[in-house]
């Protein structure tokens, strides 16, 4: 049956979720756990120890029943899968008032991602450097992305030059964009967007915050 | 078959995608298109005709094979399903540089979002207005809360503060969150939290770019 498993389509939730359970994990390693439960790494996570388990199967799971998960090998194991064990490079593309806060954002340590460089096409902006990262031009964009190697965008341009941003993004060689520019991106295939659109989110969050008050 | 679906249990995926079908609407409704096809509304989405109908199909569907989607109709339909077919009112809680960036976010217009209020406890931030709105004491947090009736907030504390606050907000009446701090939060049941962790979120698009390369 495990085995089988490894054949389905993961679900994107399921990905989802173990960057969660590696923060959750991260967490509880900085509390000096070595040895926990699923419902330990669960606990704040409003996301039950079967779904936990379930999710872990698809890789080959780790814990035993009753002796609980080792802190140390399932976060490398989680970093393994995620393919976040080593270093990520990452560069962010607009250096507003969305991008100057994710350079600052403190999210990002602790998982093996490093923001190497960003661009802008403000003169004003560029050659200033901003919580210890270098505001390029966006012009040499494709030369420094391509000489650090960086497979990963944060882009926080205005919605307006999101595409063409996003193209020669994709030509200088990055494979995934965290999307932040209220438009969809139509890329090739093969190239992997996210988008975070904070009114999509309230959405969300105004549906299921409505049918608690209903419910 | 259709009206069965109805009591099913509808998947969180399909609400989110119900606000990026809304967003795609609002564009088309901007280039002046009356009736569209579904693969006109899904196209720049990654996300097939049949989904799409079969996510509206949860909630009535409302086109006809062959003749399209009244692009108004669809519209306001989406924004009830949604709740969002009123002005919803959201506060930001925590005005450094994420929760500043969010009060300046062009995404929200459209989608009857209004920033209210914003929060902060910084003598220094506190009574100057940003992007035309004020920055209240958090201290009073609960008083402006409750006077205006505000459902939703945005949650940019530091993670060390955020449980506390939102502890806060629950007290005085919100029902939603979406939490930017990376950190989860424990609330009582009922209270719908969102997390938008920059971390999970990269986490999630390294597995992906990392998969197309491979594939």
């Amino acid at each position: 049956m495990s085995k089988k498993k490894k054949d389905y389509r993961i679900p994107q939730e399921t990905i989802r979720r173990l960057g969660l359970y590696l923060r959750s994990l991260r967490k509880l390693q900085q509390q000096n756990f070595t040895v926990v439960s699923s419902s330990q790494i669960t606990s704040h996570l409003n996301i039950t120890s079967d779904q936990f388990r379930k999710d872990l199967s698809y890789f080959g799971s780790l814990g035993k029943r009753g002796v609980g998960y080792s802190v140390d090998k399932l976060i490398k194991h989680l970093e393994r899968v995620l393919g976040v064990d080593a270093e990520c490079k990452i560069i962010v593309v607009g250096v507003g008032k969305l991008g100057s806060a994710l350079l600052a954002y403190p999210g990002f340590q602790n998982f093996n991602f490093r923001i190497v460089a960003a661009f802008d096409n403000d003169i004003g902006k560029i050659g200033r450097v901003w919580e210890g990262v270098k505001i390029e031009n966006i012009l040499n964009m494709e030369e420094v992305v391509r000489s650090l190697g960086v497979k990963l965008a944060i882009l926080t341009v205005p919605a307006d030059a999101a595409q063409q941003v996003a193209e020669k993004l994709v030509a200088c060689g990055v494979r995934g964009i965290l999307n932040f520019a209220p438009t969809n991106l139509n890329l090739p295939r093969g190239i992997y967007v996210l988008n975070v659109d904070m009114a999509t989110e309230l959405m969300f969050l105004t549906y299921f915050s409505r049918k608690n008050l209903a419910g």
